[in-house]
């Protein structure tokens, strides 16, 4: 009998998913029946752009993070796909930074008008996976959200790819229910236009601090001021960002910090970033994990220990996004179909826990992307997915040393393409003075 | 053996369930086992006000749809308990429109120092409710959050008092996408002083909107549009409110109007109501329904037809609060210890269906008033709960001409206690000129 797969989600990770199987049925191999559940009504999972915050239409929880104005912070060329190049999806080079409606475009380009959309069941929601008595099946409640019916189904394989940036993580802050002005977590920003001519405090130091600080300043924000914990981010910023240490408290509009320092502002974003969390799973099957490069209870940072036939994609901390999704996705693809084996259990946990002693020797981001990189070839050395991951660390560490350079330029570099071996063209306007983030101004106008 | 009843939610109707039983207990009555599911780690369901928005430290969703410096907009002699005054729990008259500590500390008095709150499992999530294959028992299934463990455990009864005022009800609204200012639901509204010195756009035209645009005025906002569909609240508004017919669309700042106005706003709140929503019922068991003052499914407004030991409590559109929870509960009480019957399902829906025939043909809030003064009054003529519903109708009349009168003015009356038979003091500062909501301001100096 045909085995049933379940895919939870239809952002890069469930796609790239769909894509392997579909890549294997092209060369005449017989794949299993694929269901993937998506709680959207389109595909693309968090690139999905939303108006909304907290709850959509239906009452569930809006998945998506995606603001306006956000570009890409890492070059095209180190998230190429290896089965389809940006050249072939835009019909010519375009500049290393898109915006996120050209990567959208991208990502969908590669399984639009196929059969893959019939494979996805939209407005679909997930409630409940558990597995069955004898643990071979999994058992899946999902609710459909068009015509409010509920559904129970078996699958003999289940891959979540619901992704890890839907649930804020939102630490109280001492004397928080006291600050006087709008506080939001950074899952619901939506528009740096809403913060021009205010004052704004971001709570955090990763990545969406280092945007949401940027952007907003660039988009007409009074001042910026990010406080950390433990050490700043440390980059040259424009007049008009700063970093404080250790917010102590608020009072009315009024920010205490640990040096000393106060500084009255108007908004408040935490960027404190996100849980993993998976409500919709039994707890014997659940991913537990902060984030991180490797992940407890996954063998080869996918299949769960206890029943390697639950699965969990894209779950890591991540410098590679999409080609390290494709790379999990055809080894999950090629063990579904039986071409690699799952090994005994006390190989598999060999496994993590020398993975996991080097990530807890890593020193820093360099070291970090190298781990990842060596974490990506491992999983493609077994399957027919093709892409010089070496070349592209190389391209991470230039772009690291870009950020350190000048933390405004930095996106308006080129990188050279695995796929190609192209440089990129520059865009024509500098990103920094670039208002328009829309797919015209940066696919259409642009060119070498 | 001892029956086991589940009861969803700690706040007013969760609560007044637990009262319930613990009244008949107190007169020698041997009572059922509970045990109460409550998400949040605190009683008062909806009067925990929390300074989060979206999702809480869990990832769940935040329940609280209350805001700083919100006050009652009824009189709390309409909602006053029947067995526990307003008086005995602050050892003194009050005045009728308390803010809302006062009135989470009222609640909450007449069931703290009891073994109720043994009762109450709080940080746990229900997951999933089904019927058993026989439909004489439920399964229910609940993570605890606290240590992140799951359990499944067999009830005879379930009682379902979670609230319908946590599922934002947003609908879209034309070009809401390209507005660039803030977009919220009032859900996540929580404090007025976040839009002073803003001109704010209130869509909705029931009591939030009505609440939150005299509330932001109040704190100093520059102006609020109201926009209505049907009809405009018409109140006699205080300079600086207005409203406007059909929103037609945005553009960047800017809000068209179906009257050919427009107008350049910063902040847009939807005050457009909530949902009912239960995901974490089974679709057999799940009440689809719109806010209404008889709910359809529900027996008595109660019981699901198709399986009376399934029960809902406080699912009606509300003038009557507090006290109608009672009048349910009790009825619940004694139907769950054999004292009334639940007749044979067609009576049930007859009775139904002449309720809602009588609801078809209400013409105006005083008649719906009186629609749900009669429904209180059904219920409790089976128990021995006692308060006079028809002389709170008239006092609910009364507020309504208060209203019509002067929206500004209304919180200044004093109403008659149902239980005491005493009139309320004044409140030594009018409404609109007292900008301290605390417990202290209004109970501590406060007084005859």
């Amino acid at each position: 009998m045909t085995k049933r797969v379940a895919i939870i989600g239809a952002g890069p990770s469930g796609l790239s998913q769909l894509r392997a199987f579909q890549s294997a049925r092209e060369q005449g191999v017989d794949i299993p029946e694929l269901v993937c559940f998506e709680k959207q009504s389109s595909w693309g999972g968090l690139w999905n752009y939303t108006w909304r915050t907290g709850t959509d239409q239906d009452g569930e929880l809006v998945h998506s993070s995606m603001y306006k104005y956000l570009w890409s912070n890492g070059p095209k060329e180190c998230l190429e796909f290896g089965d389809y190049s940006f050249e072939k999806h835009f019909g010519k080079p375009i500049p290393s930074f898109p915006p996120r409606e050209v990567l959208r475009s991208y990502i969908l380009g590669r399984v639009e008008d196929t059969e893959i959309y019939s494979m996805i069941r939209f407005n679909h929601i997930v409630r409940n996976v558990l597995s069955s008595g004898d643990k071979k099946k999994f058992i899946l409640h999902a609710t459909n959200n068009e015509n409010k019916t509920d559904s129970t189904e078996s699958f003999d394989a289940v891959i979540v790819a619901s992704g890890h940036f839907s649930f804020p993580n939102s630490p109280y802050i001492n004397g928080i229910e006291n600050f006087s002005g709008r506080v939001m977590h950074s899952h619901d920003f939506r528009n740096a236009l809403e913060v021009k001519d205010k004052r704004l405090l971001i709570i955090g130091s990763s990545y969406s601090a280092e945007d949401i600080a940027l952007q907003c300043l660039k988009y007409g924000a009074t001042t910026v001021c990010c406080c950390y914990r433990t050490e700043p981010m440390g980059f040259k910023w424009p007049n008009g960002i700063e970093e404080l240490p250790n917010l102590r408290n608020f009072k009315d509009k009024k920010a205490y910090f640990g040096d000393g320092n106060t500084r009255e502002v108007d908004v408040v974003i935490l960027c404190t970033g996100y849980l993993h969390s998976f409500p919709f799973i039994e707890r014997n099957l659940r991913l537990l994990t902060a984030n991180r490069l490797y992940p407890s209870q996954l063998y080869k940072g996918i299949f769960w220990l206890d029943n390697p036939n639950f699965m969990y994609l894209g779950m890591q901390d991540q410098y590679y996004t999409f080609n390290m999704f494709d790379a999990q996705a055809w080894y999950v693809r090629d063990v579904l179909l039986n071409k690699i084996e799952i090994p005994e259990r006390d190989v598999m946990e060999n496994d993590v826990s020398t993975w996991q002693k080097r990530e807890g020797n890593l020193k820093d981001p360099i070291e970090e992307i190298y781990f990842q990189t060596d974490y990506c070839k491992d999983l493609v050395k077994l399957t027919d997915y093709e892409i010089d991951f070496d070349f592209i660390a190389k391209q991470f560490v230039q772009w690291e040393s870009h950020k350190e350079e000048n933390i405004v330029t930095y996106r308006d570099r080129s990188f050279v393409s695995p796929m190609t071996n192209n440089k990129a063209p520059q865009h024509h306007t500098p990103w920094w003075d670039e208002m328009d983030d829309s797919y015209d101004n940066f696919v259409e106008n642009s060119g070498n």
